[in-house]
This record gives structure tokens, C-alpha cells and sequence, in this order.
């Protein structure tokens, strides 16, 4: 059987992880090559994963023989640029979220993306985790009758680095972290988000603000059905890696996440303790896998991805009226944009 | 040692309940009597509970000789009137919460009650509840640093009947069950809310719209001193009571509630099931009984109240914020009204 | 209607809480007196719980007018003699376990309340727990099947201070502790047990073997029917009180017990933390109550009790068994004794 | 680098998962080939793990061109005969538990082993899971005191077919499922099991006895420096896949094992609702692939393994007590049995 032929770009911690699932989880897809702004970080993922090419540029890596897809991890700002890059080179793709910083990026993108008749997939790999997973396969058979309310937490352990704040490569919390749960809420309560209520605080590290950053926030969703939701981010919980999504219905309710790492309680005159989740990258280790076994097996099968552009698109039209709200202190309603000027 | 005099009104759910701890549960306290607007279910309560008065109203109930204080627990919109009444007639007061359903009401009552010179403690009995007390300890000791996001969830297990919203003596949602959350915002948080962005949904029961009322809500807080937080209130979630607060700091964070009536799991092929919480007056009976003996000592030795009448006012003004960012459509500032005025 | 006149003979922290709830918690009930080897004691538990008669001795207070039932709440040794006394003067009891650390004593005590024609419960409060309740109605209803394995642990905190071992008055670990999970296998298995093995533990303080006990303990059970089970006490497990139980059957499983003693987690970088449960007063406080009006209602109704002497001379008769296990270092057949020689 | 070159006897579901591990997830290992009684299965095996060789016997597999270790995951009566086989031509083994199935058998395994200067490990994976190794980390920095404790439960889901029992190729429970606590006994509790006493069942299926096989057992442990244990196992708790270990000690205890498989709960008016764990091979994913890692490296770098074949054998010989005891009625001593004989 044909192998997908990929590969990756960017090899920081996101892009470094995906090349290992691809290299050894994926049996029907082949790593090509790995490519990497720095060119030594490319070389040595290539040499630690056993694979022959290495490139400092996606350039250079679209020219590698049987190279079918490209996986893009690269920082948040250059994700558009690399999926046109690919996209006009005639490889699938699969993009880490967010699909791009900007409505008019997305747009552009997509039409690039739709000329050149490839098919893009956007990384929300929360669908592929088994919790997820599982409640969304009981919203869809009615076991909670109506979705009515949705709540998403997600609290990263320790805050970036001042440096990544300056280097402005990443957009604010919105699009790098709350993307997921504006994700989730269009996926899990099957309807659209069409307006949002955001506050946000610096209070705890006002140095983030002067790079139009915030600390942690709170998003009041309001849904095209009549379904109202909020969720919460936060970029330095301090004790760990916490995400939790609960969906209310008119039947009953469902509840996802968890806050510990192992099953293991222990007991002592202070009391009980457990050791808790730090990273996202050991809590979706699974659905990492499941991720990119899907993508390939979607692409060798020629099938519509199940998260693609629009899913991306639509997401990142939240972020940014969540955004807005935060600039404009007051509700605003979700919009993609002109997409007739965008393309 | 001297014992304090008790009257209760209003017997219905709540009324019965407090009149039954201060029999038997309060050795400080002697419930001298209880009132209803039913003689024949005060008249029930009395009986069952032994004592000698009861009475259909609070003037005859106020006559009682021996009476030193007045739990009021009618409908909620008979607060202020009861209030009012018992402070004229010099007695101590425990209300139920919420104070009152306008601020023109609370602020007028608020000065009958100062005019008086009697105390007013206002039932935020969570404050009681030995979960929630022992995180407030937590966090005055400076176990999470300092405090920046507030998050609350007050479900109901099932929406009143319809009767319940057309009889109109109670508040809608944001007066009746998210007022709890916005009463432990102020106090978890030991600061106060400042503006508020409400969005709200009859999605899963339109009738109720009619009388101004919803079915669930999602309240997003601004506080004085940089901090965010959103309470989510609803009427109905069909699965159980659900009470749960979580407070991050920048140290650490708390998270208190439990799901679970009973510490019991039942396991077979289709999973582990355990039996939820349905009603407030078992999940917090603890702390109703706690609050029924500190309001009693607080009156005995003369203290002031340590929740009271202005902080009844500040959590009314905050539902009536959210109740009109609901009307309007847009975040809304937290006042407590010109008390000159109001007045 | 009619009250039971109740003396509650102990008023050490069981016996007074026991009093505490007949007192205030069980309206069915009137609580004439205290009695205590200790007249002082007894005097300020009567002061304290607002009643007239306390008295220093059970025969002083039989002559109490009114008194229809005495609580049996000394130490254990003198449980025994208590109970035949009570019944001698017709008086119905509610005895703390065990029933008596002998079954020559236990047989001899059931022959004097036989012929006395009162009416004895053993206070087993478990099976008033909610939680243990509910596993045992679910057991009745048949929903995990045939009950095959038997689990239970009981880990109390704090070792008793060594004197508690030097003053003798009470048997050992199996007596005090393992012997309410001797009583939970027969009534949750709804079966006999016929066997025992025990392995018994002073490693961690080898002083307490002087007075013939042990710190820990793991009693393998053979049940008559061919179920088995295990039972683990201790009497110093450092980190709180731990009870917890566990029923195997062919279709599902139950597990009943909780280690938290309030619903609050608290997360920092070194991890989530809970309060532990402490102590069998808070941990079974309903259950106490339950107990004490089931045992005020069989009385006033003159029905049989719930759990009888018969159910106190069999968890005891295991109990003997276990003790003759540890003592002989074989698995010994239980027996409760030739009841004829007994007499 | 050079890579260990590894071939797999017997590709059933646990050597399958071996052979997949050492394919994709070892880096370091170079999986050669796979043998299997059966030349399709292996054939297969071969085919989807995309390697060159499968073989229908050792012998065969034995005469692979780089073959540095061998894993053995047959049926457990064949572990010895692959262990000698294997050793005899100079492989270093990873070999299934249990080591081997009679004391005798395992004794003239090791004397084969120690002659040809090849190392063994034995496949005690739990050693391995994040929650049992953070436990042995705390119990071995003394945070939990001194062990004086040690209990354990290993129940399987559904029952074998009756002709896994006839094939006659596996041990009796305690063999395949108890051997695991045995082992983590010994571990986690730094010390030797010296007496046993177990009480088995076959309640609820009775046709296993013919087969000299049980349902369920309970097995007490005496430790050699006054510590006790038990051990219960189930081969058909019908709910799930349930392992926990608890082990108490002075200062504190640890519990460790979930009964969830995912981080979800469904609530509804029935309660709340988690997906059980199901298997061993989704419990113990992470620990199967760590161990196989641990085993290259330990090869690799010429190392003693962790876990030798002396653990394996004294693992097997509370297994062998433990059967004893079943059949004798009484406690029985543990002894590893003549080794001079036996070599």
C-alpha cells in the first residue's frame, strides 16, 4: 500500500512531536524530511528520528521527492505564508492552530489553498481525544438532549517567557490558547458562536500588556441557537496544565478533563495529594497519534478533512471579536470578514 | 445563661428548615414561635416542632413575648416589607437572601434597620459551609497568592413549575440563585465587582420569558483591582444540584464542590455510576446549621453581624446589573444607586 | 404522642454524642438522664444538654421515673454487665459494639434479656450510613448479581495513647475496630462467615503487644456459601480515618467510602491537595442519627430491631475467631459457642 | 549508534504489542523478526510491521543474522523451554511473567541462563506505570515512613472462555493475574513474603474447578520484617479492568491505580456516569513501552536488568505457596525450593 509521503515544518517542541508520531506512530506515512528556520535544529531532529533530509527552508523542502503533504508548525505569524507556500506547491496540509493571525491571512490562504485544489486540515486535536471523543459521540446520539450551555477551561501551568512576548510571533492568548475552546464550542454544541463578551486581566503581570497581551480571561458566548456559554484561559496557573470543557443540556450534562497527571493518591497528616497535569503535550499524547494517523489516512483515502479551513477560519473569527471586545470593552459580534475581498 | 428569643417567618422549604435547626440544633436559641401567611401551616410547623406560638402574621408573630430576633424567610418579595417590620419592632434580623428585589427597596430597608439600631444579617450561608470556609481561610493566608480569576456554577436540578414563575413573588434567575455567587465573589475575592456582562437563554424552556425570567445564564465580572471571573447560574440541569467555585490566584487555586450526594461508586459493564446532589438544603445543611448558630452567638454577645446588610446591598446591586445587562445587551456598571435618593 | 424515655448510660464522646442526638435530633425521643462512672461527667453533659437527672452509677439511674430504654455507651468491657442490669429492669437498650468482648458473656447477657422479654439493638450504625444504605439496597435489588468477594478497610488516624492499653477496658483491634466490618460481611453478603485466617502487625510500635494487640491487621473471610472475602483494620494510619468497603458480585460491584472529609481541592505547583477525613464522629455523623431514631421508632412501634443481639453475638463470635487466628497462626472455624455450656 | 537487533516468540495480543513497541517506539531497537507457532500469524505480524522475518518456531527465529534478545510471550507453560532455548544461543531475554510455572522448571531456567552469561528480565511492567514508579520514588525517599501494609486488587473483566482453561497452557489465577501483586509486593515493600494463606472461589462459575482453577482469591501476606498485606484477584469482575495497590505506612500511604478510562463524566437524572477501564493493554500502554525501552538500554549499556530472573522466581514461588494454600486449607510457607537440585 502507498505510504503518505510528509513532512513537517518547524521542529520546535509542537512540529518535534509530530515528526516523532509521523516518524513512528503512523505506519501508512512516510517522514520525508523535516525543515526548520534554524537549519541545525532541522538537521539534528532529522539525525535523532533517523530520517535523511533535513531543510532550512519549506522551499528547499517541497523540492524532496515524494513529499505528498506538509505538516505546518512553525510560529503562529508564519502559519499562512507556509500553508500558501504549500498549498501553491500542491501538498496537503495540516496546520497547527490558529490557521492564521489575521481574517484577511485566513482568507488569502484559503483561496490559495482552493485554487490549487489541495486539502487543509486545521490541528484542533482536541476532537481526537478520547474524552472529547466520547462526549461528542453521546451529544450526537441525544444522550443529553438539547446543548443549552458550554463552558471551557484551559489554564496553561507557566507563562511564557517575557522574551516570547517581545519576539511577536504568536498572537495574544486568544488565538494561541483560547482557540481551542472557540473551536470546541462550534464542534461541541454543533451551532455557531455569533457574538462575544470578553474581559481580560494583566493583574498578576502587567509587564504583559505593553505587547497587548493579557494574563487570563473570561469570553461570554452567545450561540446562533439561543445557547450561551464562557470560557476561561489563563497563561500561568501556577500548579498545572488544566483543561476542562463541560457541556449543560436539557437532559443531562457532560463533563471532560481532568486535573491529574497519574492515578496515584498520596495520604498524609496534611492531607491528600496528587500530582498534576504540566503540559499539554502529555495530556493529548493520544490524541497527537490519533491526530495525525486520521490526517494521513485522510489524505491516502481522498477524503474532505473533518477539521478544515473553514473550521479554522471560523475559530479565528472568534478569537478576533474576542479581541476586539477586549480593546472595544464591549460585546462584538463574531464576523469572518469579507470573504468575497479576500479572495 | 441567657437564651436567645426566635421567631421565624415564612415555614415553607427554607422557613421550616431554620426553624427546625434553631429547635434543635441552635442550644442558644429558643424558637419562640414561627408565622405564616398560612395559619394552618404555622400552625403545622408548631406542632410538629413542639412549641406553643404560631401566628399568620409577623405584626401578631412581633407581639410574641420573649421575641429578641426575626429569621425572615417569605417569598422573596416580602423581604424588605418583613425586614422592615421586625426592625421597627426593635428586633434582630436574619433575612434570607436576597435583601430585596430593587435597590430602592434594599435601601430604603437598609435605613429602617439603622434607624432602628437593630442588626441585620443577611443568609449567604455558604460562607458556612465547611468547604467554602476553609478555602476562604486558604486564601486569606495567602495559600494562592493573589487572587485574579473568580468562577462559579450554580445549577438547579429542576425549574420551578410554571405556577411558581406566574405567582411573580420571587426574583428571576440572577435574584434567587446567582446572587449566592455574586455574594462569594465579593467575599472569595475580597474586593469588589465592578461591571458585569450577562448573556442568557430560554433556549430549553421559552415559556418562561414571559415573566422576565430564563432558564440559564453566564455572567462575566470585572472587579476593582484588575481581577476577571464569570459565575454560570441554571434553573434546570436536570442532572442534580451543582454547586462549584473555583478562585485562581497566582500562586495556586482552590476549587470547591463535589458532584456526589453519597461516597458510594456503583460499577457494572456500563460503566461507574455514583448518585449526584439534588438539593441545596442537604448539600448545605451543615452549613445552614452553622450559620443559624453564629447569627444566634452574634446576636447574644452583641456583635455585629459578620455578613450583613451592606453586603446584602452590594450582591443585590450586582444582580441588578446583570439583570439589566440582560435587557440591554451590553456590559453594565455596578452601582448601588443613590441611597440619598433612594431614601 | 408518646416519647421514649431514654438514659444514656457513658457519656464519654460516644455516649454524649448519642445524648447530643437524642436530645436535639430525635423528636420522638426524651432524654431523661445521663449516667456516668464519673458523676462530674455525667452532671455537666446533663447541664449542657439542658436535662434534670444525671447520676454516677446504671442503677441509680433505672430508678429514673419514665425511663423506658438505656443507651449502653461505657467502655466496652463493661458493656456486658450494662446490658443485663438494663434488661433486669425492663428496660429496652441500645447497645454501642460490641456486644461483649466474650461470648460466654454475650451468650450469658442474651439469655438475661431473653428472659427479661426487653427488646436489644447493636449499635452497628453503619447500616444507617446513606452510603452504606444505598450499596445494600442496591445489593437487595439484585444489581450486581450474587455477591462473591468481600472487601473492607478501616484505618483509624491516631494509635490510642498507651494507657488507653494499659486501663484494659477495652478488647482489642478486632473488638473495637475490625468488628464493624465482621458485621458489614455478614449483613452486606447477606451470609455467615465460617472462617478466618489473620496476620497481625506491631511492627511500628512493638510495645502495644504486651497488652496482647496489634497496629494492623488483614483478616481473610470464608463465607458459607462459598463467597470470600478480606478485612483490614488499623489502628494508626497517620493520614485520617479511612473506611471503606467494597462488594464483588457477579454482574457489577459496589464501593462505598470516601477519603475526603470536605469537597475542596487545593492546587499549587507541589500538587492538588484534600482535606482528609478524621474521625467516626464526623464521618458518620448521620449515620449516628439515623441509628438513634430507627432504634426510637422500633422501640415506640414494638417492633424487633433491625440488628439484634443475635447479629452482636455473630460479629463477635468472628471477631473470637480472628483473635484465636492471630494467637494461633492458622485459619480458625468460627464458632459461637455451645450457648448452653455458655449459660 | 548501535541498535539492539530483538526478535518476539509468540505474537498473541501480548507479544503482538511487544513486537509493535520495539518497531516504533524503541529507537534504539531494531525489531528483526517475530516467531510464532503459528507461520501465518507470524507471517502477518511480519507483514504489518513492515519487517523482513517471521519464523514458525525459536529454533528457526534463533538463526536470524542479529539477533541480540529475544522476547518471550508465549503461552506461560512455554516460557521455560523459550528461556533455555534462547539462552543456550547466547540471547539476552525480556521473557513474560511468570518466569515459569513450577518452582523446578524456573530453577533449571536460571542454571541455563547463569551458564550462558546472558542476562534475563522479567516482564514485571508495572514497575514501569508513571503512578507505580512515582510511588516507589516517595516510598523509597521515606515519605511514607516504614511500610507495615500492603494491599492489592487485580481484577479482570470478563472471564476466560472455558477453553482457555482446557488448552492447559497458562497457569491457574494466581499465576497470570496474582504473580503481578506478588511481585509489587516484594517491591514496594522492600521486603520478602515469607507465609501466605489464601481462600479462593469458584462461586460463580464452578465448572473452572475441574481445571484446578478459581474465580476469585484473597491472599494474606506475612512479610519478613513483621509487615502484612493482602491480595485479592478476580478473572471476572464484569465491570472492568481493575488494578490498585495501597501500601500503609507510618507516616502515610500511597494508593495508586483509577478505575476511569477516560477524564469524562456523563450526568443525567440516573447520575453521574465514567467510562471503566477495560484492559491491561490500554491501563499499562505507557509502562509496556518504558519497559521495553528500559530492557534495550539495560542491554545496550550492559547493565544488570531491574527486574532479574531471581525476582521472577521469587515472585513465582509466593504463587506457588499461594496455590498450596489453596489446596491445603492452611497458611503455607513461601520457599524458592532446593536450588542446588535444581541446577
Amino acid at each position: 500500500m502507498r505510504k503518505l509521503g510528509v513532512g513537517v515544518l518547524g521542529v520546535g517542541e509542537m512540529g518535534r512531536r509530530h515528526a516523532e508520531n509521523l516518524r513512528r506512530l503512523v505506519p501508512d506515512a512516510q517522514l520525508m524530511a523535516v525543515a526548520d528556520v534554524s537549519a541545525e535544529r532541522a538537521h539534528q531532529a532529522a539525525t535523532e528520528l533517523e530520517i535523511e533530509h533535513s531543510y532550512s527552508s519549506l522551499e528547499a523542502m517541497l523540492e524532496c521527492k515524494g513529499l505528498d503533504a506538509v505538516v505546518v508548525a512553525t510560529p503562529d505569524k508564519f502559519h499562512a505564508a507556509g500553508i500558501k507556500l504549500a498549498a501553491a506547491a500542491g501538498k496537503d496540509i495540516l496546520c497547527e492552530k490558529p490557521l492564521a493571525l489575521t481574517l484577511p491571512d485566513a482568507h488569502e490562504l484559503l483561496g490559495v489553498v482552493s485554487k490549487a485544489g489541495v486539502r487543509l486540515q486545521v490541528g484542533f486535536m482536541r476532537h481526537y481525544d478520547p474524552a472529547y471523543a466520547a462526549a461528542m459521540k453521546r451529544i450526537e446520539a441525544g444522550e443529553i438532549g438539547v446543548p443549552v450551555v458550554f463552558k471551557s477551561i484551559g489554564r496553561d501551568k507557566d507563562g511564557p517567557p517575557l522574551s516570547a512576548y517581545q519576539s511577536n510571533v504568536n498572537g495574544m492568548l486568544f488565538y494561541g490558547n483560547t482557540i481551542h475552546d472557540f473551536d470546541l464550542a462550534r464542534w461541541l454544541m454543533q451551532d455557531e458562536v455569533v457574538e462575544v463578551h470578553a474581559y481580560t486581566t494583566v493583574a498578576i503581570r502587567p509587564e504583559v500588556a505593553q505587547f497587548g497581551d493579557v494574563v487570563a480571561s473570561v469570553v461570554n458566548l452567545k450561540f446562533a441557537h439561543g445557547a450561551i456559554g464562557n470560557i476561561e484561559s489563563g497563561a500561568q496557573a501556577a500548579y498545572g496544565y488544566d483543561v476542562r470543557t463541560e457541556v449543560v443540556g436539557s437532559k443531562g450534562s457532560i463533563l471532560v478533563g481532568s486535573l491529574n497527571r497519574i492515578p496515584a493518591t498520596f495520604l498524609s497528616a496534611s492531607g491528600g495529594t496528587q500530582i498534576l497535569a504540566d503540559h499539554f503535550l502529555s495530556t493529548f499524547a493520544d490524541a497527537y497519534v490519533a491526530e495525525m494517523r486520521d490526517f494521513v489516512e485522510t489524505m491516502l483515502q481522498d477524503r474532505p478533512p473533518r477539521i478544515n479551513g473553514e473550521d479554522g477560519l471560523k475559530a479565528l473569527a472568534i478569537a478576533v471579536a474576542a479581541e476586539n471586545s477586549h480593546l472595544q470593552g464591549q460585546a462584538v459580534k463574531v464576523s469572518i470578514g469579507n470573504s468575497a475581498t479576500a479572495k
